[in-house]
Formats: C-alpha cells, sequence, structure tokens
C-alpha cells in the first residue's frame, strides 16, 4: 500500500531545526580555536550554499527550479508496509519513505542536486568531492550530469577497487572517479610516497577533493559533502516534510515512533526532523537514530569539538564523536562507519530531543532478509539498520497489544550491495561490537581540542 | 514531470488482444501436427492460467487480491522526458512509462506476481523456470517470496558464472538458483556427458524446468514463464492501461507514437496492445516494436510454425521465427537474444497493425548515455533498443516541424548491467547485423515443420 503526492504537493519549503533548538549551536571553531566566520569558507563552498550553512530562518524557500529539478523521482512514495506487519503480527501500523527511487537509488540526490544547482548559479563550473562506497559520489555525479558541471569524485581505493559497479554508475553520468589517493595532489603523493600500498582512506579522500578545489586559480571549482553540514540535513528535510502531508493525505493524525539510519546523519535528519520540531512543540514522539555497534558514535562517544578528517583540515565540529583517528571495523554498511555526527543531530541529542540506538551487524542482515521476503525491495545495508530497529518496535508494540504508528526512512536500495548479502547467507560475517579499550584509545585523539560549553551562546 | 495514478487508480482488467485480432489467432500444434487442447498444457501449467492462455474475452478481471500484490509498486509513474526533449530540441512530447520501480528493477513482476498468486490459489507449492541474464529468474523468485511458493531457477551457466549479483537477488529472495546444464534433470545429465564444458542455453534451460515440474509426482510443482504466451502478454497490459489515464489525467488527448523494445514481445506488448485496439478502431498511431540487429525477428524472418526451445519440447507456435537453432551474437540486451516472438505480436504484425524497427548495438548504448546523462535513469541495455527509436522520432518531428506524442516502456533500469556500459565507454563494443547467409541457414530450422495459414481459422 502506497500514498503519493502529485507533483503540486511538494512541499516548497525546507526545514531548518537550527532554528528551534532550545539552546543554539556552537559554532565551528577554526584552528586558532575561534569561530569560523563564513567568508573563511568561501574558497571551499559558494556563498549561497555558506549562507544556508549559518541561517537561522525555520523555514528556507526551495527555488522553483530546484523543484523542477527533484520532480524527476520526487516527492517519494509512502508505503504501508503492510506485509512485514502481517509476518510480525504486529498491531503496529508501519510506513516508510522509499528513497530508493532516485536514479542513485538513495536519498543522496536529495542534497546533491540543489547543490549542484546553487554551484551553479553561483558560476561554479566544476564540483570536487569524495567517497567512500559510492553512493554519494554517484548521486553527485548524477546531480551534475543534470545541472550541467564537470564532476571529479575522489574515491577510497580499496573501494575503488572492491565496488567498480558505482566507479561506472559515476562514469556513465560523465563524472571522472579517480582511487585515492591519487598522485593529482599533494597530499596524495605524499602519501604514496610513504605508503604506495595504502587503501586509502575517507580523510585523505577528503583532503583531495578540497585541495584540487582550492586549488584551482580561476576560482570556478568549489566542494562539496554529502552529510554532516546544516545545509545539507536542510535540502534533506523534504522527506520528512513529504512524510507528513502523506500520512495526513491518509488520515494518520499521529506518529508515535520515527527511526532512521545515522551515519553522518543526513538522511536521519530529512526524515525526522520535522518530527523534531513537532516533539519541540510537545507532542509524544520517539525518535530514534540507529548506528552500528561497530560505530557508536551517539551512543557511546562524547559531545565534543573534532574535525571531520583524519588530516585535521576541516574547522572543529561540535558533534558527538569517536575521535577523527578513529578506524571503524569493515562493516558493510559503508555509509555509517563515519567518526563523527552532524552537529545538529549531535545537537538534538544533548537537548534530550532523541534515543539513539546500536545495532549489530548480523542482527541487520537477518533484518534485511526478513524484510526482502515480506516487503520485497531489497534495502541498502546501511538502510537495513534502521529495519532492526523498526522490527524491535513492531514487537514491541505487540507484546504491549499497542496500535502504534512507526515510520522510518528506507534510505536506499542494496542493488550494488550484494555482495554483503552473499557473505551474510554463506555465513562469512560477524559482529564487531567496539571493545571500551579501542573506545578510549580512539578518543584520545580529541582530548586536547577545545571543550564545547553547552549553553545559550549566540551564533556565528 | 512525472504523473502518478493513485492506488483506487488502478486498471481492474487486463485486456486480451485476442478478442480484437481481424484475423482469429492460430493455435499452437503439437509433435502430431494437430491443435494443442488445453488439457494437454495441464502438466505444465496450472488450469486457470491455461484458461488465460486460451482466452477470448476482451477484458479479464485483475482479481482484488492480485491488485494489492501489484500495489507494492504499481501504479507506476508515467514521466515526460522534459530533459530529453530540450536537449534534442524536439517539438515532440515525450512520454515513458518507469517499470524500473519494480523491486526487481524491470517490468517482469507484472507477470510474476499474477503468475505465482494464480498457482498459489491452484494449489501449487512450487514454480520451476529457466532464466538467461536473470532479469525473469529474479521477478519470479519475488513473487513466489511475495505469495508464498517455492522457487527453482535454471540460470544458464554462462550467465551464472560471469552475473553472480542476479542469482544473489533470487538467493535473497528464498529461491534456489542452479546452473544449467544441471546434474538434476536426465537433459541436464545427457548434455554434461557429451559436454561437460557447455557454457548453456536458454534452450536447455527450459527443458530442465519443464523437466523438473512435470516430474514432480505429487502435482505440486509446475512451470512457469516470462514471455511469448498470451497469457504473459495479458498480465503486461496493465502497464499501457494505466499510461492511458495519466495520459488523460495531464490533458494529452492523442499519441501518435507508441514504441517498446521486443524480445520476447512482453514489455512491447504491455504499453502497446491497447493502443492497438485503438488503431484497430481507426485511430492513427504508429506503434514500433524494436529489436536488434542481431537477432532481427520481426524486421527480417518470417511468420512460421516453430518450437519456442532448441530442444523441440514446446507445441509450436505461430509466430515470427529465425529458427529455433537460431544462436544469437553475444549483445548484452541478453533479453532480446530470442528466436522467436510472441504469437500475439506476430500476429499483429501479419495484420499491419504495427512497425518494427532494428537498431545497432552501438547506437543503442550512445542512446543509453545520452539518455542517462540528460534524464538520469541508467536503462537496461534491452530498454536502449526502445530509446534509440523515441530519439530517432523525436528528430524526425523536429526536422517536420511537427508536435507529435510519443510514448515509450522504460522497461527497466540498468544497475546490473554496467559492465556492458563499460564495454561501451571503452570502445570494446562491436555491432552484429545478421548475414543474410547465416540467417538462411538458422532458417533451414523451420523448413519441414507445418505453415500457418492465415485465414479465418476458428481458435483452440
Amino acid at each position: 500500500m502506497k500514498v503519493f503526492l502529485s507533483e503540486e504537493e511538494i512541499p516548497r519549503q525546507w526545514y531548518n531545526l537550527a532554528a528551534d533548538l532550545p539552546t543554539p549551536l556552537l559554532p565551528p571553531l577554526g584552528p586558532d580555536g575561534n569561530p569560523v566566520r563564513p567568508e573563511d569558507l568561501s574558497p571551499v563552498f559558494p556563498m549561497n550554499l555558506i549562507e544556508q550553512e549559518v541561517s537561522d530562518k525555520r523555514w528556507i524557500d526551495i527555488p522553483e527550479e530546484v523543484l523542477q529539478l527533484l520532480y524527476q523521482w520526487r516527492p517519494s512514495p509512502l508505503h504501508r508496509a503492510v506485509y512485514l506487519e502481517k509476518a510480525l503480527k504486529t498491531p503496529a501500523r508501519i510506513y516508510y519513505k522509499n528513497e530508493g527511487v532516485s536514479p542513485a537509488g538513495s536519498h543522496k540526490p536529495n542534497t546533491a542536486v540543489p547543490q549542484a544547482w546553487y554551484n551553479k548559479q553561483f558560476g561554479i563550473e566544476r564540483l570536487t568531492t569524495e567517497t567512500g562506497a559510492g553512493q554519494w559520489g554517484s548521486a553527485l555525479s548524477y546531480a551534475c550530469a543534470l545541472v550541467g558541471l564537470k564532476c571529479k569524485v575522489f574515491m577510497v581505493r580499496i573501494s575503488f577497487e572492491q565496488k567498480p559497479f558505482r566507479k561506472l554508475m559515476m562514469n556513465v553520468w560523465g563524472a571522472e572517479c579517480v582511487p585515492s589517493p591519487s598522485t593529482e595532489t599533494k597530499t596524495g603523493r605524499d602519501i604514496l610516497e610513504h605508503d604506495p600500498d595504502t587503501p586509502g582512506s575517507l580523510g585523505i579522500a577528503i583532503s583531495e577533493a578540497v585541495e584540487t578545489a582550492v586549488a584551482d586559480t580561476t576560482g570556478k571549482t568549489r566542494y562539496s559533502l554529502g552529510s554532516v553540514l546544516n545545509h545539507v540535513l536542510l535540502h534533506q528535510t523534504i522527506i520528512g516534510l513529504e512524510a507528513k502531508k502523506q500520512l495526513a493525505k491518509i488520515g494518520e493524525k499521529k506518529v508515535d515512533v520515527v527511526i532512521g539510519c545515522a551515519g553522518g546523519g543526513s538522511n536521519f535528519a530529512g526524515l525526522s526532523f520535522p518530527f523534531v520540531l513537532d516533539k519541540i512543540n510537545g507532542a509524544q514522539i520517539d525518535i530514534i537514530p540507529v548506528e552500528p555497534t561497530s560505530c557508536p558514535t551517539l551512543t557511546r562517544a562524547p559531545f565534543a569539538y573534532d574535525h571531520g578528517d583524519v588530516a585535521k583540515m576541516t574547522p572543529l565540529l561540535p558533534m558527538h564523536s569517536l575521535g577523527h583517528e578513529f578506524v571503524s571495523p569493515p562493516i558493510h554498511a559503508g555509509g555509517l562507519r563515519y567518526h563523527g555526527m552532524a552537529p545538529l543531530v549531535s545537537a538534538a541529542v544533548v537537548e534530550g530531543l532523541l534515543t539513539p540506538k546500536a545495532m549489530n551487524q548480523l542482527k541487520c542482515y537477518e533484518s534485511a532478509l526478513f524484510w526482502a521476503r515480506t516487503e520485497g525491495f531489497i534495502p541498502a545495508p546501511e538502510t537495513s539498520h534502521a529495519i532492526a530497529a523498526v522490527i524491535d518496535e513492531a514487537v514491541k508494540a505487540r507484546e504491549e497489544g499497542k496500535e502504534k504508528v512507526i515510520l522510518f526512512n528506507w534510505s536506499g536500495h542494496g542493488l550494488m550491495d550484494l555482495k554483503g548479502y552473499e557473505s551474510y547467507m554463506e555465513g562469512r560475517l560477524t559482529d564487531y561490537p567496539l571493545p571500551e579499550e579501542d573506545l578510549q584509545k580512539s578518543l584520545k585523539s580529541i582530548e586536547n581540542l577545545p571543550k564545547p560549553k553547552v549553553a545559550k551562546t549566540g551564533r556565528w
């Protein structure tokens, strides 16, 4: 069972949680420990996106041209998971937004497309970015093809070699994709000189992408990031805003539980932030970001100031962080292996608005398989974390005999991730709960950084 | 730009072209040259589907339970290809049905799901089938998971080895997939004994699947086919019936050109047959099935009686055929490499209702890449044949200065077919136009079979 919205019914504004957090967001800090000013970011991002990044306006208009571009796959359908409900014999009603319908197969184009459009408006001709497993790199490649920008993706070398299909998607959309570290940047060359066989890392790839953007002396190149930052989460809120309209359309007045998987935080925020607003205004809703036990940023790491990358090229962000030197175990949910978490999601956790949970890999694959055999659509490994939590909540509702309404974000399909399913079905996978001593060791990298003071400070 | 239908607006009957063909369909013939009776087919198919196969009713009700199952992804969106139109500077308005939104990523579940449901209703517990590249095998696996049947797929060995992801999709949905020839059937063992290294063929896989179904002495196993037969095409007509409602919704009163790629004929028939009815009733529409030049069934082969498989296990079907011993060159559009064509599509060609075209592989990939970089969604290699024809028609409309309405079936996505794109982008692909002497040689296999007399004969 599905609910569509017509294009005329699409939300025309994004929702900015920064406007409603009881305690205002803390500013990012520069290397000198002082707040970063918007103009400091201008070599990296175009000014129109920096304005969104620092905005405290509650509603931000979606330009008509961006809506036209989003119509290529949005509004996305809201499904009711009737087959899962039946299989679980739960009285809960389970709804999900199917973000797998986008050309790239995930929620990522929701921000890739506006980012490409704003860059184009600003006169930019080329975007650079990094990608791990390739979800973000392919989404940005698609967006650049759509609006007419060049696109260069630095893909973590081990993924570049192990996941050739994601690279091929980028090529099909006309983007250039090189393994990172590459010989094209100083960062890359330095690393290759010392360690020619390095598998690469997201931290290195970010550094290469930023270096490439900043190095273009014509000023026509910028960098683009697929999660964590405020403007990225802002663009994703169209998911939750659509969901609200769809639920209203079928007469669902009240949502009890909202769930999304959380890596950098963007798909979770996209669905949940409009409901966080309801919660701030007094509604009773459990809002659950779900992360892997192997990378327990929200459930076990402190709220701190930390760098977004290993090479410490980014400003210090106020966020939950396992430490920028954290190396995640090789779980298949590559999108959930980030050491930090979006500042807006972190702040909402600090405010007590969210109830984070962590899930083991095997339970997630078990849930993904159960899902595929009831609801049909094969989920991405990241999405399976949300599904595992949904099943727990549905079983709880059955045990309590409660007719709960559960809403979650089906963030993407797993058609490019079938190797992980194969390993699971053949019994070759394992769990990687993070040992306490590894956590403590990793947290040492943030020990000497400035500490956030959670107080009613001003904005940047 | 897209048009959705709500679930309430879905068509509630399938359309059966057999009721409206000016000359009634010729019957299939048995080994003795006499028409096959419905009961002869009952060891292979359940009686409720055989009734559909031989029906001459114009409209056949879709059971409410089947509609509920189809709601998992239907109604599928109708898109207007605004970016392609702009890139081609054409005055034509180009619309396409996006059948890539199904869990299996193609139009195949439109018949897999009803077939599984009718078998379940008939008390069947297990289905067998064959698959080449894996589109059909994965669709039937999904359908069996949805309705609760066991599923066994014989996959052509070379594809089994070269395309492990399609096999993994089947496994995720709980189906068993074995390489064909296998040691599990007499057919398979005989072939392996003589040629242990055979790459397999669709003909062998069909024989193994039918043998396995018939061999189950409990009578609880049947065989399922993904194209060619009347009931398969019937189920696909939901595509064209939805398209008509969607076009009406946005005020498009007249379609000028209808296009679909054609292998066995099911996706083409699914979109086009409701428009063929309009044409029979006097409307001016160009209706174009598009096939590869390497497998030119409709454009160069005769209308004849021929077997559906190499092993001659199937009845003789009245159809355009390159001869059942035809071996197609290794083009990437695996779904278009069949030697025959659905009898209903063939009959419509004989009646002059369709205008078949053939396309070269390189032009199809060029069109697919152009499509991906304008419209975003990456098409399957089969679908790219339709796209190549659409581009030709759109350019013609520009040259003629005509505001034509072009509608086509975007039959599936190409996310499991990226290796073909890689070969094309690296310049490693070639065209395979069928040499006349090869055609003549292949046609020898039908020389001594009964010849169809196209006349007002009765039905079976």
